[in-house]
């Protein structure tokens, strides 16, 4: 059994019951609701209790339950670019904005990176009369790079004279 | 003379002078502060008065600070997927989250995008006593796929009888 | 249940009743034909309506009713470059006109970009002696990149101070 | 010499006597505007009356001037898929309508392609209260495939016997 | 039903009959040999004639025969550059031959391209002492670049003042 | 300036010089012997101090300095793969057990990532009458993917009515 | 029969059996328990005594059991650069310390590599009160580049004389 | 020095002067006019004779004529798919005849190839009143897979026992 | 039927077996072992008198023996770069010594390549005290690139005066 | 300086003087001649005593006599697939042989790879009345794959319990 085609089985039941995404989380529960469908599209695990929950609302079997409870090896779209509009604009925000999230970060931050782990969002619908916008809370903890070595009772890390 | 070499110059003088981006920001006004910074790394353009500020600031020629106001050919980071830790966690949300992001943006809304174009967005350094958090606010205009000939009074589009 | 499959199977129907695009067309109606046929392809989503009409003429189960009327994972054909000639020519144009697509749309509107979302299309048989043509006519709503900050009452956007 | 420095010469003498498009097509003249734009970027060769005139405007050399006539090497525009959104959208609109475009092409005209070298295009303003629109014209001359073999005197072709 | 899987089938005909591909030829006929093994191949399509022939002599369903005169996606070997190394030498004659003959077509011709869709050829087994030559005899009709807007009566293309 | 155009004139001087990096390391000090060398090869940055330690050893300029304390735009070894053996061995690593460390590390963790940010290591030499051998030891801290919404006092994310 | 089916179907029933690696390292012993996970992820042959109990273990046919003995095609995971952000973290390492390996490695053992063939390695959990971390100690053999040619009695290599 | 900056040189003489490629290829002559342009375009070495000539009527230094008559590095337009109409259209023969050229020509010689290499060929101007025909002539030895072992006096080659 | 589904097929019988390549390669004689090995691998074809022995051997219909004495698709490895660490290392072979290669064969036999078509080649273990050997003996006939026109009585190729 | 640059003036001095590899290789001794030109194309370092003798014969600086005794960054012809055929024929035995080699190796040795490393070769003219032959010898230590835990005073290696 691969973790795709389980998405492709709660995306059929999910159509011939014509259930909403917010129908689905409403059910599940218990975390972001962006985290359960992100679950059900094969790129987070659910914990246990979600995926007991997951599984008596699409009537899964519990070897399909215990998948639902493992991480997936994330990250597969069907191809990077993407070559979905929706999804390929943001892959241009990253083309375009990098580097300059990469200098005012480092600026703000010093040396390291925005977490894409220790992670959460959210996802709002701002009204606007020129047309309503889509708006994204991303946050993510800073992790900055340690340079050991520089720090009191930290090993000195390196290549050593044997 | 190539965009890239401008960009390569500013940070040159960045550098020399010891500026910081929210100095340069301050100095020359007026825009979004991100996009200013964008437009320095060559992805975004400088209305004219900002162009002429920058030109004052670093001490361009006219024919760099025209460069300045020009639309630039956005997008070009040296490679996809980025290689850059900071960089490539953005490219691994969308990787992770874009199917995610589809499934729930096209629920709220229909079918459309978000767009990149009519887009802003902010930064903050989110304090946290387990350790600060980048929080980024994005903000694009929903553009619904128009379903011409749904409405009167649209010509009908299509393969037209000669 | 994959929207490939889906589309396979529309066209075996199609090819074995011996219909024309044209037949399909007008036998749903309602929207811009290509796009009937297109969304046929895959790559739109048909209104309700026009699912329903769609169901019937190919007597289709609910689900792939409801399938039809999702918008879909756009923009797979088989690779990029597209390999068949049809398709490349199309893919031809963007390479040699591309930039002055740019350098030209730029000029007239300012920084933006012409929409592949609010766009619309014709085509039709330009009678000619030498040979008819294929005659296309593009029409995509203009974008101007959003300037965010430089007008009153917008909040400045950027990295603020804590 | 090579012909993208012949290209980014022009742009800096366009830039430094702050000309249009619109001024440098009026000048040089003769043929289609997108045509003059394009042979600036390299894309297509200026006939000769066209470069002599354009060697006048630009103060070029005589070899400078024939490179202009030259048939250049198309299509090099930085990296495919382009990274510029301008540019890009066109590059969407392949991906999504090129099997649309493929399916009603061939019914109307049969196994063939439109060219894209007999082949020209306008672009206009469209002018639109929701928000101005680009209006591209485009026109390319079929070719048939040709099934040869299937006509009286043509010799037949193939592996023949030795 | 995909064209490939009908290839694949006409494959496996061929072997268990123990066909050659001239049998196959002289028993379809009516077209090019070259063609007609090219549209067994998944490549081309068989005139209506030939296809009603190739379903007789294969034992076709009328949905396949019908297949067989549709135009094909074409360009679909595995994978480029070619594996193969009998597929491979052409391409690498591309490599090799390909400036030069852009230079010699130009110069004889004028700016344009030798069409690969109003193109025939044949193939012949050249004996010689050092060991018989395949020969390949290549024609496509050249294609000018059309100058448009060079001619009397030919509406003006570009950009045009609203 | 840019950065590899730094490493290279490093890179000359400690050819020139007759240098090694354990004399570099020593001769700067105070962090990972390893960050140093990396810093030197463009991919860290050196800490005030050490930048400092290091313009002098090398005979920098202020602006040299400078850039060895910017956090790099990281990860610009040639191409990937990569060609060179010894690195090509550590990239052949990851392919071969990169799954399986995936299985071993989440079963003990839970779902996250090693750190390649919060990360140290020490290479030593491991005499063995066989041949000595390369010892790595590599640490990295724990990343749990974070369950958002699981906990008390945790903002609800997700999609949110408007 | 395949090596990834055969991996398939022992996840399958490890996830059935609510097994963890550590239950099948230690049924099955005998050798380095990283091993017997990467041989299950079809990356490792598993010595015949190890195979045999795995087959007992799982309850394999023989033709299976003969397969987990065999040396498989290693290095497929779905596709480089890894989309899992675990796995990624490893690749990631190898773009930013690769050349810093390259130059220690090099200046400790002379010109050579550190195989990942004769290689051996153990990870455990490190307790840390910041957040546990990933340790892990990779062991490979040196392998000089060999000279020939300069020691005594080694035939000559090179191209000879005829 | 580097062969594509003598290619390039010797474009500029040859615009400069307004030379023809006839008028080269008659000024060096002694071997096919095609292969003198090739040789110039860096694709095909000279002969010495014709390296000398080529050298006085190209005024070159020594090192020039005798890298003209160096074997070159073979195949590097810029790019593969070519980008350039014109020898994209070659590119598409091999896309869409190449499986058709494998199955012929191994019909009629069995295992084996067109060589590359024992190749030469003619161009020719094919009057049409549909328009002129660019007529090519390729002439390339079939090689054949040498199946050793296969005959009397062969040494049987393969994994022999120690 | 593919090839490589024989493929699969003829493994997975050597496996049930019990059987070595040895035995396999014995069993069937008459030409080289390691073609044999290559042609159930999907590589070579079996002349017919060895594809009878096959099919006696393996128990296959007709048209799987026919198959086999077909010129096969040649060429397709999961993917290049092979990333089987034994495979790997010839192609970084071809990586490393590639122009070195080219440069002595080039100075020895003149311009021309090592044909891998009239090629064959045989396996040793070669014992020796720190370790066997592997040792390959490659025999490739030499093939001179053909500089038409050169020689009497051969016409003059290239572009001819119509 | 950058190796690939020293390659270039190596190769400019061996052209101007006239010089032929077995020349450099004789006046420069003491390794393998394969080794020496590999050297002067950058792919291998001279050991010391070869350095100073190409020095001396080349008029080389200290610094360049030092570079050429470094461990270069190898692999890098300009990019892979190869274009030059002389260098592709090897690159397509890999492809074509590449999976038989990996069969018969592991069936005589068992489970490991022929090492690129501890390699050596020699190239010979091997005359033949139906063309000269390119002869290869090619000679790689076999390194098993160690199987590590399966011997006594070995530790066990995998994750341990904390």
């Amino acid at each position: 059994m691969k973790r795709e085609d389980l998405t492709e089985k709660l995306l059929d039941i999910k159509r011939e019951k014509g259930w909403t995404w917010k129908y689905i989380q409403d059910e599940i529960g218990g975390i972001s609701p962006i985290l359960i469908t992100a679950a059900c599209m094969g790129q987070m695990k659910l914990p246990k209790a979600q995926a007991k929950k997951a599984a008596e609302l699409f009537g899964l079997s519990q070897a399909e339950e215990r998948m639902l409870n493992e991480a997936p090896y994330r990250g597969s779209i069907p191809q990077m670019p993407p070559t979905d509009p929706l999804i390929y604009r943001f892959y241009e925000l990253v083309m375009v904005y990098g580097t300059t999230w990469k200098e005012l970060i480092q600026e703000e931050f010093g040396d390291g990176i925005m977490s894409a782990i220790d992670f959460n969002m959210t996802m709002e619908r701002e009204p606007n009369n020129k047309g309503d916008r889509v708006k994204m809370n991303l946050s993510g903890k800073f992790l900055p790079y340690k340079y050991y070595g520089n720090e009191e009772g930290v090993p000195e890390y390196g290549f050593k004279e044997g």
